[in-house]
C-alpha cells in the first residue's frame, strides 16, 4: 500500500477511556469546578489524542510549507511572486515572523520547498530547508487545475514524510505556510468544501482594496467554475484550486494524527490544508486544535465546518505558522493543568459546600 | 509626603515619542502592514510603556494577594472561609493553578497576605509568604464600611510596597488574588464606580446556583445602600466596600505604573482593583494590560470602563492570577516582534506595490 493508505488506514480518534481519566483527575483539581475553562477542555483532548494523564507537549516545531501558485498571474495579491523565495531565505536566516513567535515559545522552525516558482537549491544544500518541491508553482486555477492527481499524492505525501522523519522527536506540531497569492486557492477549497458563496469567504488577503477584492472573487469564481472539483473527494479539490503548500500541510496534518499527536493549525491556508485532510479522513479532527482566529472573513466558516473553536482572536493575518507558534504556549499551560495541579485532598483543602 | 502621595505623583503616562519609535520600525517589518494585528498594537504599548525600542519583559513575577471578607458570612460563597489560608499553603507549596501557569512562562509567584483571617506566621516564617495583613479580613460590608480609609491607605501602599521591593529584578508584573467571597466586594466596586445596575454586573463566581445568585445581588445592594460610597473617591470605595487584597493589587498597579512598568491584571478582582486604581490615577491605564475576559459577567462592563481590550477570552474564572500568567507569553512575544522581526530591507524582500 502507498504511504498515503497507510497513514489513513492508521489514523483513528481519540481515547475515550482516557479523557475519562482525565475527566475524573480535573473534576478534582483545587478550585472552583473547571475553572479554568478552555484550558481544561483543551486537556481532556490532549489526554485522549497521547493516551496519556501527563500529555508530552514541550518538544514543538512548526513546519512551514512554501510553494508559488499559478494563479498569481491574475493580480489576486499586493506582492509580487519574488517574495516567496525571499521569504524562504528570511525564514532560514532567521528574520521571520514565525522565527521570533517560534524562539519566544521555544519551537524549531521546520521550512520545506513545497514547490517555490525559484531554484532553492543552495538553500537546501545549506541543511537548512527541505526539498520535497513537486514542481515550480502550480498552474493557475483561473484557467485550469492547479496540478495533477499524482501531484496532489505527493504533495500529501511529502508532508506525511516530514512529520514522519520528525516525529519521534517532536511532541507538538504547529502547520504554517509561505506563498505569495495563497489565499486564492485557500478560498476556493473553503467554498467548495464547505458550499459557501465565494464572495462570503473571500477576504483582502495581505491588504487588497476594493476593486482587488472584486478581482478574486471573479478568479475564485472561475476557478470553481472550469474546475468543477468533487466536494466529496479531498484530492480532487486539492488537484483542481489547491496548492502544492496545501498540500504538504494537509500531508502533516494527516500525519501528526496518525502518530497520535496534537497538531495545532495556523491561518487560512493552515485551515485549507485541514479541510483538505478532514475530507479525506473525518477522524483528523481529533488531532487538531485551532490556533487563532484570522481577521480573513472564511476562516470562521471554515472553523464552522470542522467543529473548531480557536483558542486566539488578536487579528493575526500573517500565516507562516506564527498563530500556531503563540498559541503552543496555550496547549503547553493545558497539559500542566494535568500534571502540575494538585487535587483537593491532594492540597488539604476544604472543597465547596454540595 | 506619604508613599501613597509619592507614588501618585511619579505616575505618568506613554511616552509619545518613544511609540512613533516603535510604529516606524513596525511598519517596515518583513510582513504586509501590522499583519501581527493586536501583538504590534502591543508592541506599541510596551514601547511607549518602557520608553525602549527593546521592551524588557522576560523577568516576570505574578504578585497574588491574599485577604478575608467579613461579607462571607452573608453566605455569598460556595466555599467556607478556611479556604482562604489553605489555599495561601498551596500556594506556597507549588500545587495551585496559578504554580502551574507561572512555571510554563517561568514567572515567580509572589504570594502576599494582605488579610486573610488566620494566623500564618509559620508560612511567613518559612520565607515563601509576604507578611502585609492589614486585618484579619475586613468587616461586613452588608453591615458598614469593610475598613477604615487608614487600612485603605495601608492596603494600597503594602501594594506600592511589594512592587518597589522587587521592581529592580522585575520587568512584568502580573496580579492575583485569592480570598473566599471577593467576588462580593468586587461586584459592588464596579456596580458603584461604573454606575451600572447591581442584578447585571453580578456573576455566580465559584458557582452559585440562582437563589444563591439572589442573595449575592440582594447582598451588594445592601452593601451599597448602607456604605453610599462615592464613586469620584477611589479610597472611599475602596474602605467602605473593598478588601484588603483588592487594595493591595490596587497598589502593585499604581507602583508598576510608578515605575513605568506594564502590569498584567487577572480576572475579577484583579480588574477591581484596577478599577480603583485608575479612580485614584486615570494614567495608570497606560500600564495596564488586561489579560483575559474571565465568564463573570461584570468584567465585560470593567473593561469598557477602562477602555481595555482583553487578549484573552478562554472562560477562565479561577483568579489567583492565571489568566495573567498565561498573557504573560503574548506580552513576550509582542516585545519579540518589535526585537527578533526584520524590515524589507533588512531581510532584502520586495515589497508591496503601492
Amino acid at each position: 500500500m502507498s504511504l498515503l493508505t497507510n497513514t489513513l488506514n492508521a489514523i483513528s480518534g481519540q481515547d475515550q477511556s482516557w479523557r475519562d481519566q482525565a475527566q475524573n483527575r480535573l473534576d478534582q483539581l483545587v478550585m472552583p469546578h473547571w475553572a479554568l475553562g478552555r484550558l481544561m477542555d483543551l486537556a481532556l483532548d490532549l489526554a485522549g489524542m497521547t493516551r496519556s494523564l501527563t500529555p508530552p507537549v514541550t518538544r514543538k516545531a512548526i513546519i512551514t510549507m512554501a510553494g508559488d501558485h499559478g494563479v498569481a498571474a491574475e493580480g489576486v495579491s499586493k506582492f509580487p511572486q519574488e517574495v516567496t523565495p525571499q521569504m524562504v531565505g528570511n525564514f532560514i536566516n532567521g528574520g521571520a515572523g514565525i522565527n521570533a513567535l517560534a524562539k519566544q515559545v521555544g519551537a524549531r522552525v521546520i521550512v520545506v520547498d513545497m514547490g517555490v516558482a525559484a531554484d532553492l537549491s543552495a538553500m537546501v544544500a545549506s541543511g537548512k530547508l527541505i526539498d520535497k518541491k513537486i514542481g515550480f508553482g502550480t498552474n493557475n486555477i483561473a484557467q485550469g487545475p492547479a496540478m495533477t492527481r499524482e501531484q496532489a499524492i505527493a504533495a500529501l505525501e511529502a508532508g506525511i514524510e516530514v512529520v514522519n522523519h520528525y516525529a519521534d522527536d517532536i511532541d507538538l506540531f504547529g502547520t504554517g505556510d509561505m506563498g505569495i497569492a495563497n489565499t486564492t486557492p485557500s478560498t476556493a477549497i473553503v467554498a467548495a468544501l464547505t458550499n459557501t458563496p465565494v464572495a462570503e469567504v473571500t477576504g483582502r488577503g495581505t491588504g487588497l482594496d476594493d476593486d482587488q477584492l472584486k478581482l478574486k472573487i471573479t478568479v475564485v469564481k472561475k476557478a470553481l467554475e472550469i474546475n468543477n472539483p468533487d466536494p466529496t473527494d479531498g484530492l480532487d479539490v486539492l488537484a483542481k484550486v489547491g496548492g502544492f503548500e496545501i498540500g504538504g500541510i494537509a500531508g502533516v496534518i494527516l500525519g501528526a494524527a496518525a502518530r497520535r499527536k496534537p497538531v495545532l493549525i495556523d491561518g487560512l491556508i493552515s485551515t485549507a490544508g485541514a479541510l483538505i485532510a478532514y475530507t479525506l479522513k473525518p477522524e483528523i479532527k481529533d488531532y487538531l486544535i485551532a490556533s487563532h482566529r484570522s481577521v480573513e472573513q472564511g476562516h470562521r466558516i471554515m472553523h464552522q465546518h470542522l467543529g473548531c473553536e480557536p483558542l486566539l482572536n488578536l487579528n493575526l493575518r500573517l500565516g507562516e505558522g506564527t498563530g500556531a507558534a503563540l498559541a503552543m504556549n496555550i496547549v503547553e499551560a493545558a497539559s500542566r493543568v494535568l500534571t502540575d495541579i494538585a487535587t483537593f485532598s491532594e492540597a488539604q483543602v476544604a472543597s465547596a459546600d454540595k
